[in-house]
């Protein structure tokens, strides 16, 4: 994910149809992270958090966790001017700026993260961390502990030895890198799809640290039955690959055959059927090669998606990804027996923000959120971005509603 | 799926967690087949139509062709009073009745075929047949040939030999079926999903035959990218497991788990949100065996769908799926470069049905295609249906726009 020209290189090689589906086959990686000029002016860094024990909420104890964070702006005497961004599932902490002036592109929230923009680094502290078990641990900036990790114990990887995490770990690893930075309270906590979990998670479990959260694409509360059987099916090519070997395969071949897979189901899931006919329609991958005619005769889809994948999954870990099918199934904040007690607890105000043509997760999971907080009496509301790209618009499309996140921040 | 009792007992021995769930087990396998007391009255007879060499699409030959067909009412003097159902990816010829009066439910639409129903066994012969590479060959009821046939110059199974077949050749075979019945005309052609491509190719290739058409569920004229990339993933499962051998599996053991994964995908595919969340929510499969425990400890809606899945892969070909999943990947009514060509040759009036909720033939795809139709000065126009399920409410549902059925076929 760092270095564009060489995706773009890569995808040049391949026998490319048209300039279309060549965009197709970087969006599909880069996930269409903008390509505009940066509002984050500075250098970014990425800074290491380190946690000598973590016990985690299924009550094991995981030694040594190590999380990346970077952050932008500068944290004010009071220490009440910080800003949260939560990372989605093939995400990391770069949300915004570049490490090097040459970085062919910017952090995925760019266009809203910087001087004079909506998330202000003018004004505010804006951090960012890398989950536990990030998906990108072949990616040089990213920094986690998962199963690809080495047990201090036993000097292996984990494997699934590895505790099974949830996205409540998840932001008690953040709370405190939190407190270790001194801060006391966020102005805001934001963040896409897993990224909205673990706001509607801060805002649950540390209500008083919270004045505002923005979850975009959210799940609401918790993960409902279609979501966990969705993010099985996702898991499932992973376990079918022999290289997998129970999650054993560290110093071996790894699963690359079903990561990929996994990968191209995420995709498809993350986009929308007007986004995909828009680029491939139903035109076949190479001419003279009718999927009539042959078995390995595929469409123009399949093979892009296959190959963007493909190259996405060398900087991926397979265990990583089902860690994290896992946590997000398992999202239920707060932990509480009926939802209604998280919901009673919190103080934040919300702003969701969906993405209209979102398959993933549906708009209707935010108005029904926000009816819940409403007749809670508490301080929510619901606005759509503009985009038919499905659930990634929550990325890439966040600055057509600029304006509104900037209010809601300012109010 | 010709004995429901073998299926509740099957269900009951598991460890069922209420009777909802045990009712989704069900569910999933039948696709909700309408259980109350059946309208067409006669007993169902399966007869066969033999062809001995059969010219494919793709320009390769099929010897011995065989396909099962039932048929409801008479057929007039003049042969005008015919009606024709296609049946779904999962689906069978029996679409109405009863083989014997013990059979515990009736085919998949005979909430409105049968005597006095909108599609009026008194005054229509009605005649459905099964496809080509039919899914259940397990199904002593079905009758078809594909991949898992013997291939009479070999004498052994075709496997991945058998020619890929087309939408067009189903509808080829259809119409061979028709002339040797004395059809000359269809009053209607109907079908949900895959059947609603057969009625749509119908109209396009024999337009002169076809007065009106229903297409249930529809993808109009031709398949989209994210129709064929959502079939691409639906067969991976089976193409990753190693027991599919290429496709050469016969006399060894079949690829039953990645053919249980497929078939789970279709369902999930089938269903929405809405109809997850009321049969499962976030409730786990086994009481004290949660997931944040141990890897193998499921959902509810996992443990259901997998063990559904499985039951109903036995009854399934692996093959046979592979090569349904192609045919619909390359639907494109009339195999013409420009599918314009295709809507300027229809006559038939169109009653498209939508089902709101829908996420595998989205409602938006019927209300294009009934656009195009109309600026092409054709008769068309699309209803939704009455329900929350997804796709599956095109079969469980169709009762609901029963009236406006009624209406569209007498006048």
């Amino acid at each position: 994910m760092t270095d564009l020209k060489s995706q773009i290189s890569f995808f040049s090689s391949i026998r490319s149809h048209s300039i279309k589906s060549l965009l197709a086959c970087i969006a599909v990686i880069t996930l269409y992270a903008p390509l505009q000029a940066r509002a984050y002016e500075d250098t970014v860094t990425k800074e290491v958090f380190e946690m000598p024990l973590f016990n985690t909420v299924g009550g094991q104890v995981i030694r040594s966790v190590r999380i990346g964070y970077e952050s932008y702006g500068r944290l004010n005497a009071k220490a009440d001017n910080a800003i949260l961004i939560c990372h989605f599932l093939t995400g990391t902490s770069h949300a915004a700026g570049k490490y090097q002036a040459s970085d062919p592109q910017a952090g995925y929230w760019d266009s809203i993260i910087g001087n004079g923009k909506p998330i202000d680094t003018n004004k505010y502290f804006v951090l960012s961390s890398d989950t536990l078990v990030n998906l990108g641990v072949g990616d040089p900036h990213v920094v986690t502990t998962g199963p690809s990790s080495i047990n201090p114990l036993t000097g292996r990887n984990y494997g699934l030895s590895f505790p099974i995490v949830t996205i409540q770990d998840f932001v008690r690893v953040q709370k405190a890198l939190a407190d270790k930075l001194g801060i006391k309270k966020f102005v805001l906590v934001m963040g896409a799809s897993m990224g909205a979990m673990q706001a509607i998670e801060w805002a649950t479990d540390y209500p008083e640290m919270v004045e505002r959260i923005i979850p975009v694409t959210s799940s609401g509360f918790e993960s409902n039955a279609y979501l966990i059987q969705t993010l099985h099916n996702w898991s499932y090519p992973i376990m079918m690959d022999p290289a997998w070997n129970h999650g054993d395969f560290y110093g071996k071949h790894p699963p690359t055959r079903g990561l990929s897979q996994a990968l191209t189901e995420v995709t498809l899931s993350s986009r929308s059927p007007t986004w995909a006919q828009k680029l491939f329609a139903n035109r076949i991958a190479s001419e003279g090669q009718h999927p009539i005619q042959q078995w390995q005769n595929k469409y123009a889809i399949e093979e892009t998606f296959a190959q963007a994948a493909e190259a996405r999954s060398k900087i991926s870990d397979a265990n990583h990804f089902l860690y994290l099918v896992r946590a997000q199934q398992l999202f239920k904040a707060g932990n509480y027996a009926d939802i209604q007690q998280a919901i009673e607890r919190v103080q934040a105000k919300a702003l969701f923000i969906s993405a209209p043509s979102d398959l993933l997760f549906f708009p209707s999971y935010a108005t029904s959120t926000v009816r819940a907080l409403k007749e809670a009496d508490k301080s929510a509301r619901q606005i759509e971005l503009v985009g038919s790209g499905g659930n990634l618009d929550g990325i890439t499309e966040i600055e057509s509603v600029a304006d509104e996140i900037r209010n809601f921040i300012e109010h």
